[in-house]
């Protein structure tokens, strides 16, 4: 079995953004040598997502707004950012009222995908896509592939 | 290690039916002659989703029922459907209006999942069933399993 | 390569409590002894889901309200709780009317995640725990962890 570990690093352009990394996972598998196998897709945040869907502007568009209808942005009482109640991992220089980032990262709980790898691709159908959905102020974001098989 | 991939292709009765492939599953780890490992299921769809839970038709309808009042199928604008704007993706001959069903897709983020493996078959508990849920208009969807372990 | 697997057995203190799973997936990886490689966390329960999110109690208990918000335990017609009703699966030494809590967990889409372990640690980013969501009354769980790799 081979096996083979790669972390990139992006940002997107500014919140509800959008990160095509298709071309990055099929690098990596590429890199990996892996033929018939499996690459798992792994985000080490919590503010954000990983989606596998197609890349259409308009369907982008209106995830973005749906997620802002079921968890709003603004105009709600999120525990998470009344600061002087908080006592858990502060961090007074750069706390942000995040509070509905994390929810609709739990919503989503789209950390992790597990894509099958064939013929030295994933096996993605026709229209689908790996794409990270920023839901938070810009940053850099950590995406780490692991790639296994044969 | 062994490993080996198989791709099924079923449909749903209609629109929002679901499709057990328990079955499938259990038939694809038991042909790969793993006995302790593990199996990704993965859909190659943009519109329909894997779920993980029972199957009992009073939960999927209600199921249905709440997908459909978090993400209306109809009465709402979504940019996907608006054809004479959108540049990305147009396929005249059979394209739909089925941006509400990317959303829910997005939304449930259930392209895939990994189970493990032991004693040969899915490590499931006693009510949860691998289940397809159909969110567009019912045509061909390819499932691929990944079976890899000893 | 080398494989382990574990399973373990934890109980939430009440519904919608939460319980911090990160310790003893941390200690799965390290008795695999799988240095690179990957771990599949997999809940086998119905009602309830795995998150990776950050433990914070503020965050916790808006998600809480939240997905009380999208999806009522009460006042809502669910078919799952009509036992007069119903044909399948019927327990009815303790059958409860949780079909709200099928709907979270369906919603969530939550039962399993795919984790890269790299020096012999889950790749975690600073604030990822891995967390389980009891929508139940709380009960003994098992959650799976497969361990695999160098």
């Amino acid at each position: 079995m081979t096996a083979r570990m790669t972390t990139i690093e992006v940002s997107a352009a500014e919140r509800y953004a959008y990160v095509d990394l298709t071309e990055e996972l099929l690098r990596a598998v590429k890199d990996s040598g892996v033929t018939e196998g499996a690459a798992i897709a792994f985000c080490q945040h919590t503010t954000c997502a990983l989606l596998i869907n197609e890349w259409e502007e308009g369907a982008m568009e209106d995830f973005r707004n749906r997620m802002r209808a079921l968890v709003p942005d603004e105009g709600m009482y999120y525990a998470h950012d009344v600061l002087d109640r908080r006592t858990q991992n502060l961090d007074e220089s750069h706390e942000r009222a995040n509070g509905h980032s994390h929810l609709k990262a739990m919503l989503l709980s789209a950390s992790s995908h597990a894509i099958p790898v064939t013929a030295g691709e994933p096996a993605f159908g026709r229209w689908q896509r790996l794409i990270l959905f920023e839901m938070d102020e810009p940053k850099g974001r950590r995406i780490t592939f692991h790639v296994f098989g044969e």
